[in-house]
Order: structure tokens, then C-alpha cells, then sequence
């Protein structure tokens, strides 16, 4: 069988202040219909039945996640103890896949990436799940639209086989987020890909990777596993290594083939990202409500319930929610992070 | 006896969104404790009874001036049938004070200006008042502080009569708005002052002024004044000429004298004025709340129920109401009667 695993544990702090502290940004709607996890999982759910369906999350987004996706069977919203990075949190749903079908397939998505073209979503999971079958792990990536320092990449190796349109590669190496010199080569050279979090495999062949490659991770959680007991698991997981899927398990795993697969991909990683795959009008400027300006280029302006009105000004963001108003250059998007430093410093923690 | 005329029938459309058209700026209180036009009575009600107390405002405003300051008799805010600018709007006052007081001396004050030091005011007022009861025309001017190209300025004559430390002058002559260049030369020569648009005057003095120099408008307004029929005035006040009491009557008046007095006034035309006026922290910003900001230069931020948050803005002014959020820069701040056209362009004319 299929499943699916997404992973909801993050925060998505550079997304404040719509992103909270108890109400991260996979729980937000942004601009879209629906919070960001319920698009994932309606999108999922076009090729997955809701009980294969899992989300990985932090405990204290569980009670939240439930009641935005009560299609969901309570129980596959897994809790993470504590934060212990994606490795941990998907050997969490992988023990629970594996218990019941050891074979099956699992696909692991972010919970808050946005797909604009999911019909090639599902068949490059067709051409996915088939090679997982043959007991390779597909990292499916992204081809480079342009030279982004905040990704890391994906180095292609030769062809292994083809389908439906779509080609699997060898992977001759992973590399971190570059420098934009170094960004630029990859996107001249054409064989390397974005990773975009999205991988596909056998849930007993990741336990067996994690055997091998994280023993100590997983002689913790296996005993907890069998035995059901959450107070174990716990405690359990509290000792067990902080550290990524990638680092730990695909960069030292045989058998990864990547799939690059264009399928209109955006991870909203912070405001100005928001703003670059918005509509813009003919002066470049994307609001969510009305507005009225003049002599105002190349704006996000976000303020649902009021009327935005603006003179001469240029590469502005601004965030208005029911308690805070954000305002910065688009290209400080990223220093978000240090102002809620500053908010926190301020006494303002209540906001966060 | 002595009366104040309190003039509050302009809209202060460049303090937008705080001003509406229903709404305008006298009835707001901005960063103060009360709607400025309330701050002015208050001033006001220390040397002039309630029931010497008119205000003269556009027949829209009278219900809500009156649910604002109840301790004034009703009778005593009075309705512009139109608007027809000052000449014809201190008139009804006028008035209104000759026919029970011709000798009565009135003193006009513009209801949305703030004066930071009322006491050297009253000071000023003593002396205003003797002076009007001696047959002039005492026009209450400011020395400039800076070269504001915005205001009308005063040329002074020879001094005629000083007391408690103020000094009366004759005066030359009445000049426009100036340029740059002039104003420098006005504030380099000394003998010009700010004109703030407050004067005292007798009652019938001013009538009589009225009758020569506007024998229209007097002829006009005299009769309905009479019968005090409100439908013949409206009439007769459609059909008088809009002109200001400055065009009309100041500059073709003899025996005008001018009056400095530096108590510390402050006209709040627009967004810009207003944050000069305020107290602003270390780096020049100034907030109505909570805030917190990192990178962040001489700003107005006003949004009293939610934490500011900024990174990386200079020179902006941000105004958020509750269905308005406004920004600008500060030195954009008379381009808010420009964005009022745009949006009533855009059908958003419910926000005006």
C-alpha cells in the first residue's frame, strides 16, 4: 500500500506575524483558501485514502491539526515528544506503517509547501512509488527556475530510467544551500536539482537505513514502539540524536535515485517568497483586499479586512494581522527572525 | 463682554484616514485625551464662559460638535447652511453676538489647533481684548520658527503699545504662502510673524466692516438674521461670495494691529506636522503603543491596538485605523489629498 507522511513540526517563524508560536505557519491560510496543511492534505488526498494519510508534528500543534483535518483518523496525527529533526519524525510514522505493512511505501511531504500543478505531482508518485517498490529511495526534486541561496541541491548523475515524461538519476551527491556564485554554476550546469523535502520509500527499508546508519535512535524508539507505551517513547526521544533525514539517512544511503519533477513548487520560506509567487499588478504591487495607491511600485501589502492606501513607496512589505502590523523592505524579509529577538526583548513576548 | 468664535467647518482631508468626510479632523483625537475641538474648548472655558463660547461649523458637524461638548448651549454651535469660507462664517457669529451685545469683542480661534502653552494665550488675550475695546482690529500672530512655506505670513509695522511683556504692532501688510527662498528672507528680517488665523474684533465693528467692504454679503444676511427665519438664511447664504475673512476684510482694514505671541502653537495640517509635534525616542520614532523595531529611523507609526513591528524603515509614516491602513512616506504627507482622488477613482469612496 501507499502512504503519506507529512511533516508539520516547524514553526515558520520568518512568516510572523501570521505564523505564531502556537499557531504555526502550516496552520495559516495566508493568502490561500485554507491553512496551508489542510491544502497538502486535500491535494494528498486526490491519491491517498485519508486513513494512509499521516502527519508528523509537534505535540502542542496536534489538538490544532485534528480539528482543521477531521477527515483524518486522530491517530494518524503522530506527536513528537520534543523536537528531535526529521529523521526522529518520520521514523515516528515509519514505525507505524511498518507495524501493520512493512512493505508499504511512504511518501514524506512538508506540510506547508505549495504545489500549483499537482496533477504532475501524483504522476511523478506513480513513477515514485513504482521505483520504491524496486527498493530504491526517490528524493523527488525540483530543476533550478533560478540560482536560490536558500535551498540546498541535489547533484544529478546518469539516467537510470524514464517514464511517463518523467526521468529518475542517479545521485552523485547532495550539497548545501550555496553561495549565489556557487548557485549560479548549478543552474549553468543543468544536473542539479533543488531538494525540496520530498522523498518516497519502503517504511521497513527506512527503519532498516535507520538501524544501520542510527542505531542508538533506533534501538530508543523500537521498544517504545512495540510496547505502545507514550510515557517510554518520551523519554525515549528526548535522548535520541537531533539531526536530519539528510544528513543522517540520504546522503549515506546506496539506491537513492532523484526525480526532478516541475511541478510549479514553492515553499514559502518568508514574506518576500509569499510576494514572488502572488499575482502582481501592472506596478508590480499584490494585495489580498482592497487597495488604493499612487506612485507605489513592487509591494506586498496584506491587510484582508481594511483599505490599504499608499504614496511613493517602493519594495515595501506589510503584514497586518488582528494585533500586530509588520512593516519592511521586501529584501529584509529574512531578518524577521531578529526581530522577534527584539519583540521578545521588549517584554512583547505574548505576540510571538 | 467677550465671546470666542471657534471655527470648525474644514475637514482636514490630509489627515486622512484619522479625518473623514463625516468625521473631520476637529472631531478626532489623534494622539491627545480628547477630539481636538474639545481641547480647544476646554482651553477656552478658562477665560470665557460656556454661553460666550459659538463654534461655526458645516450644518454635518453640528450634531456630533454638540454631542461632543455638552456644556455648550445648543444655540451656541451654529450651522453653515454651505460652506462659504470664513468671511461669511464669523458673520453668523457675529451676528449672533451684536444683537444682544453690539459691543461684545470676540476673538476667532481655528478649533483644531494645539497651543502648548495656554497661559501665555490668556496673557495674550487681555491684552487683545483692550486692545479691540480701543476701536482695532487685533490680529494674533506666531514668530516663526523655521521658514514654513505653508502659512501666510504678517509684516510688521512700527510698535504701537506693549504690555506684560507682549508688544502690539502696526501692520504693513498681509502676504500669501511663500516660496523657500521668501520665507528665509521673512525669517531672516524679523518683522514678519506666522498668521495663525486668530484675530479679536468688536462684534458690530466687524458688521460694520462687513457692510462696507461686502455690502452684498451684509445685505444678504441681515434680514434672515432679523426675522431669524433658518430657511431664508439658507437661501440667502447659498448666494453670498465664498471668501476668506483675510481676503476679504483683514487687508482692506485700518487700524489692524498684529499681536505676536510664541505660546507654543502647532497647526496640525498633515501626518508630517503631527509627528514633528510629537516626542519621538533615540532614533527619531514616534508610536501611539506598543512597538518593537530594529533598523528604524524618524517614523510615525500610529496603530494604538496592535504591537508595531518594523525592520529597516526610515522616513515612512504608517496609519492604521480600524478599516484604513495608510503609508507613506513622511515628506509625502500633503500627497494625501492626491491619494483621496485615487481612491474615490477606485469606488472606495465609503472610506472618505
Amino acid at each position: 500500500m501507499h502512504y503519506a507522511v507529512i511533516m508539520a513540526g516547524g514553526a515558520g517563524t520568518r512568516l510572523w506575524p501570521a505564523a505564531r508560536r502556537h499557531s504555526p505557519k502550516q496552520l495559516q491560510r495566508l493568502i490561500f483558501e485554507q491553512p496551508l496543511i489542510a491544502e497538502t492534505v486535500d491535494r494528498l488526498t486526490k491519491v491517498y485514502a485519508p486513513e494512509h494519510i499521516f502527519i508528523v508534528t509537534a505535540s502542542r500543534y496536534a489538538g490544532p491539526i485534528r480539528e482543521i483535518l477531521p477527515a483524518l483518523p486522530p491517530e494518524n496525527i503522530i506527536s513528537e515528544p520534543v523536537g528531535r529533526n526529521t529523521a526522529a519524525a518520520i521514523a515516528l510514522a515509519a514505525f507505524q506503517i511498518a507495524r501493520d505493512d512493512p512493505d508499504g511505501v511512504f511518501a514524506v511531504f512538508p506540510a506547508d509547501h505549495i504545489i500549483l500543478q499537482p496533477e504532475i505531482l501524483y504522476r511523478a508518485l506513480d513513477f515514485a512509488n513504482a521505483l520504491a517498490l524496486a527498493h530504491r529511495v526517490v528524493d523527488i526534486g525540483v530543476p533550478p527556475s533560478h540560482p536560490e541561496t536558500g535551498y540546498g541541491y541535489i547533484e544529478l548523475g546518469r539516467e537510470i530510467e524514464s517514464r511517463d515524461g518523467l526521468r529518475a538519476y542517479e545521485v552523485e551527491g547532495f550539497v548545501e544551500k550555496p553561495d549565489r556564485a556557487t548557485a549560479e554554476s548549478y543552474v549553468d550546469a543543468g544536473n542539479y536539482i533543488w531538494n525540496s523535502g520530498m522523498f518516497v520509500w519502503r517504511a521497513g527499508e527506512y527503519l532498516t537505513a535507520l538501524r544501520e546508519l542510527l542505531p542508538d535512535t533506533y534501538a530508543r524508539l523500537e521498544g517504545p514502539f512495540r510496547s505502545g507505551d507514550w510515557d517510554e517513547l518520551t523519554e525515549a526521544y528526548a535522548r535520541i540524536e537531533d539531526i536530519s533525514v539528510d544528513y543522517a539517512i540520504m546522503e549515506r544511503t546506496s539506491d537513492v535515485v532523484a526525480l526532478p519533477v516541475d511541478f510549479g513548487w514553492r515553499d514559502i520560506g518568508d514574506w518576500a517568497a509569499l510576494y514572488d509567487m502572488m499575482e502582481h499588478d501592472d506596478h508590480g504591487n499584490a494585495f489580498d483586499g482592497r487597495h488604493a495607491y499612487i506612485d507605489s511600485e513592487n509591494c506586498l501589502m496584506l491587510s484582508p479586512k481594511k483599505l490599504v492606501a499608499a504614496v511613493g513607496v517602493r519594495d515595501l512589505i506589510v503584514v497586518d494581522t488582528d494585533d500586530v502590523l509588520l512593516i519592511m523592505p521586501r529584501d529584509r524579509s529574512q531578518d524577521v527572525k531578529a526581530l522577534l529577538e527584539e519583540v521578545k526583548e521588549r517584554d512583547h513576548g505574548d505576540y510571538l
